[in-house]
């Protein structure tokens, strides 16, 4: 059982698609965890459908997630990073501009009442106002978990990328504990878009495990001198190899995430051609790490590694530099 | 009324999403034209809804299409081409392989039944089997008719391209008559469900007339150097230029437009970087067309020019060489 006794954070990695939360003890070590899918998306749908002002709405998703560890621990404080900083979230926390020093102590935190009599502070975003802009939340949070996680690295004044793959995927340039500047990549819903609706569908017949080869194959051609052109130009291959009996319906979804990935990749890894490409960390879940990790390998790229857990361990070094841990241990 | 004692040809465009028929005189000259929303994909699912075998379904579709001229002119020939001849059609004809000769004598048309004792000639589509394989199917026939509409261009030996715009694009080389390779884009279908299905839509605002400022400006971006990655990394700027206020919501979608078109024709001309683009001759909708040219004069591109009408001439020409209108006139 949980020892709630120690508990001295409650913390919120409070996304677009779901919500985590964390219940971290002296050391910032996670004595609990849960995740719902009440994303802000589906928050947005409950209000709609049950007519709920969205704050209610909010307020009820927060009580499903931790409202029994908020209730037992009115005095430990709770913090969130992500989406639920945004427009569309609870509260919204304005972005910062980039540079953007993760390491800062006058960090303006948004809060909201969450009942009880305690209040979520929510973790600001960053902005990158250049020509065509960038923004993110919840990705600030991670890296700096990541730098965290990692002294030795951190303190270099090295430049360093971070990949936070997803529905958009981060490239993150970052030196020391600033993020110098950004990018988006719209490859996991389009993906998706195409998987589900598009003519790529018919002939994708659903496959039990993941085909590396295909996925592999995928990834090379998009390397490849034919494949490097936009990634319009390649996807429909993914239905012509199995028209002409050279790839099969159980091979077209790992083929297409391929060759979405590698075009994503080598994409962004131009910038570097060169010079080397900066140490690279990922930050992900389990399947998409190995999904990135093996296509950048593909490419050559060397010096990777991932990183998971990081948004708690970011979620713990805010709450600490902003004095929000002294306050509870009152 | 249309004097149908003139008839000489029933000819159909039928593709993925509409069906065109055309009644056609006896210098070619379109007396009666018709359209509806039996592309094959329709036809397939009233096939499924109401337990129909495919056959009969296609058959109730050519009845309600064109069943009335067909069975007023019994021994006129009746040709199609397009999605039709493929393996979700009516009848599969054989591609043919690229290089592919338009012109040629020898063509083998596929044949179904259609009632009233009369058959439906299909034509093959092409195949190009390079390492990324492609396909087109009722794009030939456009083609055949455009070298037709235009004899001076077609009698010469240059090369020449094509460009098929629609929910998947197609960019053909041509010397003389003859196919010389293609490909396939699919930025169509790829705006339409980032369009309806993506965060993009949530901050976009239905226009009442096209943008073209901010069309252009999408065009723009993809030819700039921020712009030529990947439109997987621009894409996400529709969504970022709203929300710091440097893009309108009516504006999202032709920026969009713009963009993914932009970054199509950036990576197919790319192919002549050092040469000048061949003579293009764009076959397309009204709107398609007005769009890939605009986009194609940013980009610097000369010698555009937009024919309409392509499909029909091509049937008719497809039916001289295959000696269908002497057979009639019997």
């Amino acid at each position: 059982m949980t020892n709630m006794a120690e508990a001295q954070l409650i913390a919120l990695d409070w996304g677009t698609t779901s919500a985590r939360a964390y219940l971290m003890g002296r050391g910032g070590e996670i004595l609990a965890e849960r995740s719902k899918p009440l994303g802000i998306m589906q928050v947005n749908r409950n209000a709609e459908e049950k007519s709920l002002v969205l704050e209610v709405a909010f307020g009820a998703a927060f009580e499903e997630l931790c409202g029994d560890w908020s209730e037992t621990l009115p005095l430990t404080p709770i913090i969130a990073c992500g989406m639920v900083g945004s427009r569309q979230g609870w509260i919204e926390a304005a972005y910062r501009p980039a540079p953007a020093d993760l390491s800062t102590q006058n960090l303006e935190l948004a809060t909201v009442e969450v009942g009880h009599g305690q209040r979520l502070h929510v973790i600001p975003g960053v902005l990158d106002s250049k020509e065509l802009p960038d923004v993110m939340r919840g990705e600030e949070t991670q890296i700096l978990g990541a730098l965290d996680l990692d002294t030795e690295q951190s303190d270099s004044e090295d430049e360093q990328l971070f990949l936070l793959p997803g529905t958009h995927s981060k490239w993150v340039r970052v030196k020391g504990q600033t993020i110098i500047d950004f990018s988006t990549s719209m490859t996991g819903e389009t993906f998706a878009l195409l998987s589900k609706h598009s003519i790529l569908s018919k002939l994708m017949d659903p496959a039990t495990d993941e085909n590396w080869n295909a996925f592999d194959r995928g990834v090379r051609v998009s390397r490849s001198s034919t494949g490097s052109v936009d990634v319009m130009l390649t996807a429909f291959s993914a239905r012509t190899l199995v028209l002409t009996g050279r790839l099969e319906r159980t091979e077209v979804s790992d083929y297409l995430s391929g060759l979405m990935i590698g075009s994503e990749i080598r994409s962004v890894i131009e910038r570097w051609k060169d010079r080397e490409v900066p140490a690279l960390t990922i930050c992900g879940n389990q399947e998409l790490n190995k999904r990135y990790a093996r296509a950048l390998a593909l490419f050559d790229v060397q010096r990777v590694r991932e990183l998971q857990g990081t948004a708690a361990r970011g979620l713990w070094s805010v709450a600490s530099t902003a004095g929000l841990l002294q306050a509870s241990s009152v």
